[in-house]
Order: structure tokens, then sequence, then C-alpha cells
């Protein structure tokens, strides 16, 4: 697709009632209601039910921390922002300082770590995720935010130590991207989150554009 | 906010349990619960019901017409675009094709509509529309999409003859945007819908970025 010189890429998982959802878990899958058709009346008109952690979204703070900050006082030019594709698609189940350590990582940066999970069926359970010394690799280098193409930036690890390391870092997290037809380079991203006053985490039709 | 020189302006209402909605209709309303929080466990998680013509959206034709295109074949680049914010804070009932004729509109235009709904309490009943002679005129035009800081591009007219002049033109709808803050001018729009599979409509969290 083309806007001017420009390719926009869509890295956002299709919303669907059957799409896959963290660990499986089947009230995390939407419900999409049909509230009026064309054989009731003269509009079509439907609603949607869903966990504000299924399918792309960012989490804000107080998913994991009581007193943590919501979706409004997101700075949306953080999420209008060069990033950088980092391609992990070699790691097997978890990505680590040092498979990280390599990617000439930089302050400021936003990456977006490519993985397995885009080659193949989405996984529910056992998707490869950011281990905590990647995560505090990251922090230390002070980036801006990080995207991952898994359900979750982590799935078993005790007390959610990944989203802690970012989160006491103030980097932005996305997580259920689909980087399947991206490859790791240069891009602009636009994630602009639904402004859910309050809320924990927001869906968000993410994009990449190739300049 | 700065992004380079850039600045961005969010055009999308906040969603919230007692937003304004078309209308007034209380099925319309959101419906915002929280699932988990730390009184009952490690983390915070919530979920949302919601029309998907409340707040900020994109219409698509099958919110019109039997056999009308869905969410998913939207182009986003046609969404990623140059637009033009027309003042027409003086427009009293309904925004008209006279109303439009002096506004120097090209084929290809997106025009975003700043009524007095954006200068006052967001009216949920009797609120600035789209006539249909200004439909046909923007339709005749060929213009690309259509924006407006009311609830509805129309609201009691016979036929939804508003929609469908617009919509038998491909020229794409975006209701529920709020123009307050924004002047008269050209601006890039990023309108990135939620890819809810064949659904009629999405929700957006609309920009405008002044260059």
């Amino acid at each position: 697709m083309e806007n001017g010189s420009n390719k926009i890429y869509d890295i956002s998982m299709p919303i669907t009632m059957d799409m896959p959802v963290y660990k499986g878990r089947e009230e995390k899958r939407p419900i999409i209601t049909v509230n009026s058709d064309f054989s009731t009346g003269t509009v079509y008109e439907s609603s949607i039910q869903m966990n504000l952690h299924t399918g792309t979204h960012l989490d804000r703070t107080l998913h994991m921390m009581p007193e943590g900050n919501t979706i409004e006082t997101v700075k949306l030019e953080e999420l209008f922002t060069e990033c950088r594709v980092l391609d992990l698609t070699q790691v097997v189940e978890k990505i680590t300082e040092e498979d990280l350590s390599g990617k000439d990582i930089h302050p400021g940066d936003f990456v977006l770590l490519k993985t397995r999970n885009s080659l193949e069926p989405i996984l529910e359970k056992d998707f490869i995720y950011l281990d905590r010394n990647g995560a505090e690799y990251l922090a230390k280098i002070k980036i801006k935010g990080v995207g991952i193409d898994s359900l979750g930036i982590e799935r078993s690890q005790p007390g959610h130590e990944t989203h802690l390391a970012l989160m006491e870092a103030g980097i932005h997290i996305l997580e259920g991207l689909r980087l399947e037809k991206v490859a790791e380079g240069r891009y602009q991203l636009i994630a602009m989150p639904l402004n859910i006053i309050g809320s924990e985490a927001a869906p968000v039709r993410a994009v990449l554009i190739k300049q």
C-alpha cells in the first residue's frame, strides 16, 4: 500500500471471536454481537466485548503496579516514532541479554522484537518471551519502548519480573504484534491506543511505515 | 506535544462509562469492568463492552448497505493522509452545499468539518449535521473522506440519505471527532481503525499532525 512514497505495514492482530489469546483463556476471547441488521432494522450495528489485553495492545504500569499510570497520560508522540525491528527469529525459548547485546541498541530507541512467534501459527501458551535479564538490559540502555510478536512479553515469570523491569524504567510495552511481513530494519511506528480513561491497557491498530 | 518538529493533536473522544452517545441511547454507553485488581490478584486487568459507533469511529458501508464493505478491506494509506480542517462554526443547524461551496474543496481531499459541536458541551441529540445536499456536493467533487465533530454525520434524515450519498461515492466517514483544539488549515491525519473482522465500523484513536 502506498501513501506517496511510503509503504504501510499492518502489524496488528485481526480481531475475531476465535482469535488466539494469552494462555488460551476463553474469557479473553472477544464477543462480537450484531445488535441490528437489515432483517430487523434499517442499519447494521454491532458491539464488542473484549479484554483490554486481547490482540495488539499497549500496557500501562497500572497493569502491574498499584498506583501505576493509565492510558490517558500516554504522550502520543512517543508512539509516533522511529523504531527498529530486530530479527530474533533464531531464538528458541526466550530472549536474553546475550541475544540483544549484538543489536546495537541505543538510548531512546523503540525496538520491536521479531521472533519465531511471527513465523508460525500464533502460540497461546509456549510463546517466545523476553527474559528478565533481557528486560534489565533494555532498561539499563534506557530505551523508549519495546514491542513483541507474542501474546505477552513474559508468560510464567515469578512476580511479573519482565514487565516490572521495563515499567520501572518507563519503557512502553506493546504486545500482540504481527511482524511476519517486516524484515529487520528502521521504520516509522504508529501505535495510538484507544483513549479508555483510567484503564491499564488499550487496544491499538499498530502500523509501520517504511520510508 | 512534540515529535521532532511535529505537533500531535488528539482529535478523539475520551472513552468513559458516561460519555455522550448518539441520541443519548443508554445501550450505546461503554461498560468498563475491572476483572482483576490488586485486592484479588497480582495484576490489574479490565475489559470493555462497547457499541462500535460509540466515540470516535470509522463507518464502513455495511452500516447502511446490505452487501456493504467491512473494516478489514480499508486501505490504511487512505487514513494516513493529508487533510483539511474546515471552519464551519458559524453554521446553525446543518451543513449545506452553500456552506461548503466557498471552501475550495478538491477531488481526493479528506475534509474534517469543525462545527459548533466542538465549541459547546457535546450534544447527544440536536447536533449540527451534514445535510443531504452537502453530502451530494462532496460526492460530486469526489473527495476521499469526511469527518465531523458530532456523534453522527446525520441525525434524523429519511433513509439515511447523507450516509448513502457519501457511501455510494466511496467516501470514508469519520464520526465523533473532537476538533476544539485545531484551527482551519492543513494537517496530516492518522486514523487507524481497530481491525475487527467483518464489522461495519470500528473505533479509532484519531490524531492530527501539524507539520
